[in-house]
Formats: structure tokens, C-alpha cells, sequence
């Protein structure tokens, strides 16, 4: 039963009105009305005529990085300013005002991908597109905290979405979380943890955001020593292996769910989108409309006119292979810990989701940890940071996501995040040894 | 000499941090470094090999409406993942993170404009792209607004300008203007305002924020039963003939100009861009750094690629031509006001800028208005309003663009706005013929 949760929102938002002039637009494009209303430039005068975009094909046997050039296998999207594919959006409209929940032929496409992976348990959802996780974060943040309010976050988090909340008056209330929280290790054990949480969501009337832009990206869990082929699953066991998402089992409609194109087609479409119950989206719309307005015209329809030639099922295929591609990374990124790392040192657990990984290190194994570093391990820390940036491989301190207001826990480990995503494999190979080469030389291994 | 003027910064602003994984950031793309820091796919994942889009060709001399398709003459822009023109961003950079100021070629191309046609009389300017002018706005609002400031704004506005501001505890103070304010009809006076603001600027030490994205639509002043052929004047002739900006005219660092490709290009692009002193314009960074990142990437690559292939001297071209297709349009305008108006009821002044054109009524004329109207001019606005409606055309009622706390002024006129930009001829004579037809018929005429 989906609950009112309007008492939620923040003052900023409960009384914004829509604009008086939004009003008027509802008779834009009426053939009996000639529209005298608002400064809406005449699409003659866009200068672009159409655009063609050049996209791989499903099913991607040859893998998502195979360039259509080369393999001859190429989805063509011809866009037009006006309508040519019943799913395309054309250009006289993208590159209109208006929308600003976005074009429809995207959200449509958007609410049946919705639907099939996450069932939604309630009728009255919308989606609503936003210019990716961040944007939709902040607008959370200023939705639904007035200064004083409290949010609950994961001891260690993603800075970036600190920053966003930390000027607002909010405070940070760091939750305890196990194997260093950001690295998911166990499917089973991370839904157990989500039914506890939505629980005490209802129980304490309060909402759960989930910022889940890497969903997509969850393998299968890691087996040592094997290196057979990776399977490619059916869709449906695709789709049923994926760890269900909390506004999956959202009954009272108290989860909204950000969701982005960054981690699975570009960061740079800047088009991400929010689920939740209609009511709290109808506020996020009245804040785009005297914000961001719209995702960029141009991004809607060329994804959208690749999306509409790929269908759900072709979409489907990319995901299933861009999953493989970070499970051939994954796998060969633990090949690497476990051939370069020195044991004694370093600890990390195999992810199962996501673009990252940890390697946990025990400071007090450091031979001058209690002289040269007055025992504090965020000093060593720093110390193999740098000294592995000088030899050439980047990889960033733990102490860097901790949360605000986290007490601190006795204990000599620390660890360091890193991402088999941003290079290519030999490239990651390499900066692999050369950090642990690091590690050695400051550990006098 | 420009002054600091960081004490003019809310709250929210001045204390906003760099995220600490923006500080590792510098080392992406380095070749000596393995970077293994941050979520960014690699681009041989972006599924957009290539990109065509193919546009007009300057100078134009079809009108900005002709499609090359027809003309035969055509900007082709062919966009690939990696660089081909000096001048164009690769898809691989604009697809990715990062740059929050806007791709570089954007911005260059942009800060050499600014310079032809604002000549910023100091050095320490920036630009940074935004999402347009409505976010832009959003963004000052934010950036120098605490709850309890106040706003000085025209005592006709627009109304989404306000709703941006209104629930952010800021107070509005109007000021008076003349001919109804928000229709420029003279240059030489408009000057003079400005002249003055800036003055008074200085002197109270505020900062103006200089919204204007139909800067280029100015045209030559109305000459009534003229009806000669528009002239295209040099380049030369153009940027002398426009009105001098805040931003020309800031000695001392304390306008903020926005500036978007909306009413110029389209406004789906989603690409605006803000001018300023650099210590300000870092703040906007820190901002977008944490909410919308960046424009788009299809839209900067695209635009660029417009742009680049243009050059400066195309892009003048199609300011131009398209301030060309305005001045007809405006002219066509008014000399329907004089054809269908009843001239005893109803005045205007022909506008100089913009898409937008105000008529005057006089309520008093009215048979009725002291009976059935209660003498109240607004009910008359109301029932010309709807009666255009049932008549088959939508102007906004002047009541509209009132700002909030603006004092009624004794008198019993009133006004409507309406816009030649967004239909063609035909149809614009059909409307305004339409709304005198509603407005003597309402009268009794």
C-alpha cells in the first residue's frame, strides 16, 4: 500500500508552484490554437537536418568493443527533425522546449526496462530523467533534507556525494558496514542486509535512495584457479541472477531508485533517471522545470534511436556482454593480486559487482610502522600511495571514502580502492605488479 | 580593477570543497601512470563509432530555413571516437568524465566570441558551460543567496525566473520600469539604464546577473509603412549596431552574463554558458562538480563541430541571417497590429529585440467595465484572455509577469505579450487577426 510521504519532502520543495506560464503550453502544437505563448524558436531553425550515428549490432559475438567498421556489423540511426521510426524521437522535438520529464518514446522504453528487471510491487510508479546519479542525488538532497535533517550513510562512500549534501545544513550519520561496505562480496548476505534496511525504513518512517548506476555490472562470484571461458547467460537467467534491487521489494513506495546510462552505454550522454512513486516525482519535475529542464535534446534521440534498433532484447545482449567484458577484468585482476601481491601484507576479497576493488593491508606487518610512522596506519597509507604513484600506478587510499562523523575503529589495516574499468587488460596487468612492487619495497619484502 | 568579491557568496557556496578524488584526477591520462582511480569506462565501450550531422552552409543566403537538403549546400560534420579536425572534441573525451568547465574547443571557440563581442574590459575573466540559462540562474540563485537576501528584479518578469528563487527564503524587491519593462523599444535609453544599474552596482556593492539569451535577435527600430527589403549588413555593422552589455561595461568584475544557444541554435542542446571573474565562475565549477557535472557530451561534440567547421565568421553569418528572420517576423507583426487592432482600444510599441512584442488595452473603454468588471482591469485581461482562446488564439495576459511584491500602480491598463518566434507568417497573421477579432468583440467594436 503506497504511503503519503509528502511530509518528507523539504520546505524548498513542498511549495514550489509550477510556472503560470507552463500552463499555457498545454495548448502548444493545438491545430485550432495559433500559439502566441511562449519563446519557442521555430525547428526550421535548428541547423541540423539530420544526424546518422553508427552503433555496434546485437548479439555482440565479437564483444562490445568491436567496432562496427571492422566487424561490418552496424546499427545505423538516421534521425530526421521529424518522425521517421515510430520509436525515434525526432529532432524538431528533442531539440525543442518541453518534456521535462523527458521525451515519451524514452521513458516508455525506460519503464518496460523497469518493469521486466525490477517489477516494481506498485502501481503508482513514474520515471522521470535527469541529467545522471549526481544531478539526481542532489536533487534528493535538496527534495527531502532541510537544514538539520540527517541522512543515513555507509561508513565508507563515494566523497563526491558528501560534497554535494555537506554545504546544506545535513547531517551525516556513518553506518557501520562489513568487508569495508563498498565492495559487495556475497550476493546472499547483500540481500539480507536490503530486507533489514527497507524494514527499518517503514518501521521509521524514512526514505532509502538507491544510487545504483553499476547494477548491471554484478559477475558471477569468483572461482580461484579456474580460468575456464565465461558463459554468456540466457536473458532470463541474466536477468534472474541480479540481486534484487530495494525498490523491488518496495511496497510502500518509499525507495527511490537513480539509475544511469554512465557505467553501461557513456558517461557523457548525461542522461540518467529516477523511479519512485508518483507523487514524489511530480516534485522532482516541478524542480527541473526551473533548473536543468531536460536531459540535452541531442543525447534523448540519438540513445533513444539506438535503444528503439537494439529493443529490450538487444539491450539485454549489450548488458550480458558488458558484463562479461568486467568479469574477464575482474577475474584477471585477481589472477594478478594473487600472482604479484605479497601475502603477508595483503588481503582483498574477489568483488562480485561493480567497477572496483580493495586490497586490505596490515600496517603493523610494516617494519618501522612504530618508529618511522608512530603507529599510525593512515601514515603508511600515504606512504605506499605515493610511493606507488612514483612507480607508476595509481590507486586510491581508502581514507579518502571514509564518512563523515566516522569514529574511528581500533586496528592497524587499511586499505586502498582500485578499478580494473579505466585501462585496457595488459595495461592494468602492468600497473598491478608495479603497485605491488610498491608494497614490497615499502613493506622491505 | 577587479575586486574580490567573495564575501558575496551564500553560504552554500563559499564553504563547497573539491571532492579529494578530483585531486587524483590529474593523473588521468598519463603516460607514465596506471590509472586505476576512478569509475570511467573505456571508451571502446561507448557504443557510437561515429557520428554525421549535417547542416546549412554559411553564408546563408537562402535564409537560415533552407535545408541543405534542398539547397545542395551542406556543413557536414563527421564525429569519430577519436580526433580527426584540430577543432572538434572526439567522442572518446566527450562521452567520458571530466571537464566540468566545458571541452576546451567549446570553450575556446566561446571565450573568442565573448571577446569580438563583449570586449570584457578586464583580464581575469572565465566561461563555463552550463545547462542553460535556466540552470545557470538556478546556479547564481544558489551561489549568492542566502535565506533572508534580497533580489532587486524587474517589476515584470519572467515568471520562471522567479519559481527558481521563490521557495530558497530570498526576498524580491521590483523595480519600476517604463513602456511595461519587459520590451526594449529604444536603445539609446536602454544604454542609459544599464549605465546607471552598474553604477549603482558599484556603489552598493551587488552583483548583476546579466540573463540574456536573446541578445542577438536586435533589430533595426520599426519604421511604420516601410516596407523595403531588409538589408544584410556587414559583419562590422552588426556587432556596432548591438547594445552594449553589462558584462562590456564591468570594470570591476561584478556582472555574471549568461549566455545559452537556445533562442540562437536550439534550445534542446542544453548548452549555456556563464561569463564572469574567474574566483567566481571556480565557485559555479565547485558546484556543477557535484550536481550536473557538464553538458552533454553528443551536444558539445555536435555543437563544437557546427561551430568549428563554421568558424567564427559562420557563426556571425547565421547570427545574421537569423536576426534577419526576426526583423520580418517583427516587422510582419506589427503591421498586422495596425491592420486588425481597433486603434481606440488598443496600442503598442514596436519591439527592438527578442521574440516577444506587448499590446497595450485600455479597460476603461470597456461598456461593461464598471458593471459586469467591478472596474478591476485584471477581469478584463482575464475575459480578453479566454475569449482569444475560443477564438483560436493564445497570447499571455501581462498579470502574469508580475513580480512578486510589486505595488499595484493606479490605471486601468493592461497588457499581453505574445511571440513571433513560434509559428511561421501565414499562421502568426491568422492569430493576430484572431485576437483583434476577440478583443473588438469583447468591446463591443
Amino acid at each position: 500500500m503506497v504511503k503519503d510521504l509528502s511530509h518528507l519532502l523539504s520546505e524548498e520543495s513542498k511549495g514550489r508552484q509550477p510556472s503560470p506560464l507552463k500552463s499555457a503550453f498545454k495548448y502548444y502544437g493545438k491545430e485550432d490554437i495559433v500559439f502566441l505563448g511562449g519563446g519557442l524558436p521555430l525547428a526550421d531553425y535548428f541547423p541540423w537536418e539530420k544526424i546518422v550515428a553508427y552503433s555496434p549490432e546485437p548479439p555482440f559475438e565479437d564483444g562490445i568493443g568491436a567496432q562496427p567498421s571492422v566487424t561490418g556489423k552496424a546499427t545505423v540511426s538516421e534521425l530526421h527533425k521529424h518522425k521517421v521510426e515510430e520509436f525515434d524521437i525526432p529532432l524538431a522535438r528533442s531539440l525543442q522546449y518541453g518534456h521535462t520529464q523527458g521525451n515519451p518514446e524514452l521513458v516508455d522504453f525506460l519503464k518496460e526496462h523497469t518493469k521486466m528487471v525490477h517489477n516494481v510491487p506498485y502501481d503508482e510508479w513514474d520515471l522521470c530523467l535527469t541529467i545522471g546519479n549526481t544531478q539526481s542525488w542532489e536533487a534528493c538532497i535538496r527534495s527531502f533534507c532541510n537544514p538539520g535533517d540527517s541522512i543515513l550513510i555507509e561508513e565508507y562512500t563515494f566523497p563526491s556525494a558528501v560534497e554535494t549534501a555537506r554545504n546544506l545544513g545535513v547531517n551525516f550519520v556513518p553506518i557501520r558496514m562489513d568487508a569495508f561496505g563498498i565492495i559487495p562480496s556475497a550476493l546472499a548476505e547483500l540481500l539480507e542486509q536490503r530486507k533489514e534496511l527497507y524494514e527499518l525504513a517503514c518501521k521509521y518512517d524514512f526514505v532509502i535512495i538507491e544510487d545504483e548506476p553499476y547494477y548491471f555490472l554484478q559477475m558471477t562470484e569468483y572461482e580461484s584457479g579456474k580460468e575456464e571461458e565465461i558463459k554468456t547467460p540466457s536473458h532470463e537467467e541474466f536477468l534472474k541472477s541480479l540481486v534484487k534491487s530495494f525498490i523491488s521489494m518496495d511496497t510502500e513506495g518509499r525507495v527511490l531508485r537513480l539509475d544511469s546510462f554512465s557505467k553501461v552505454l557513456a558517461p557523457g550522454t548525461r542522461v540518467g533517471w529516477i523511479v519512485g512513486q508518483s507523487a514524489l516525482l511530480e516534485r522532482f519535475v516541478r524542480l527541473h522545470e526551473v533548473s536543468i529542464q531536460a536531459p540535452s535534446g541531442f543525447s534523448q534521440s540519438i540513445v533513444q534511436a539506438l535503444l528503439g534498433r537494439w529493443g529490450q532484447s538487444g539491450y539485454v545482449d549489450w548488458l550480458i556482454a558488458l558484463r562479461k567484458e568486467y568479469s574477464i577484468k575482474r577475474d584477471f585482476t585477481i589472477r594478478c593480486l594473487e600472482k604479484y601481491m605479497p601475502k603477508e601484507v595483503v588481503s582483498w576479497t574477489p568483488p562480485i559487482a561493480g567497477m572496483f576493488f580493495t586490497i586490505v593491508l596490515d600496517a603493523s606487518k610494516h617494519p618501522d610502522f612504530a618508529t618511522k610512522y608512530d603507529s599510525d596506519p593512515l601514515k603508511v597509507e600515504d606512504a605506499v600511495y605515493e610511493h606507488g604513484l612514483k612507480d607508476g600506478c595509481l590507486m586510491i587510499p581508502g581514507s579518502w571514502f571514509v564518512a563523515p562523523n566516522r569514529k574511528n575503529t581500533p586496528g592497524n589495516t587499511f586499505f586502498y580502492r582500485g578499478t580494473y574499468a579505466a585501462v585496457p587488460l595488459d595495461t592494468l596487468g602492468v600497473g598491478l605488479e608495479r603497485f605491488a612492487k610498491a608494497v614490497k619495497s615499502e613493506f622491505g619484502l
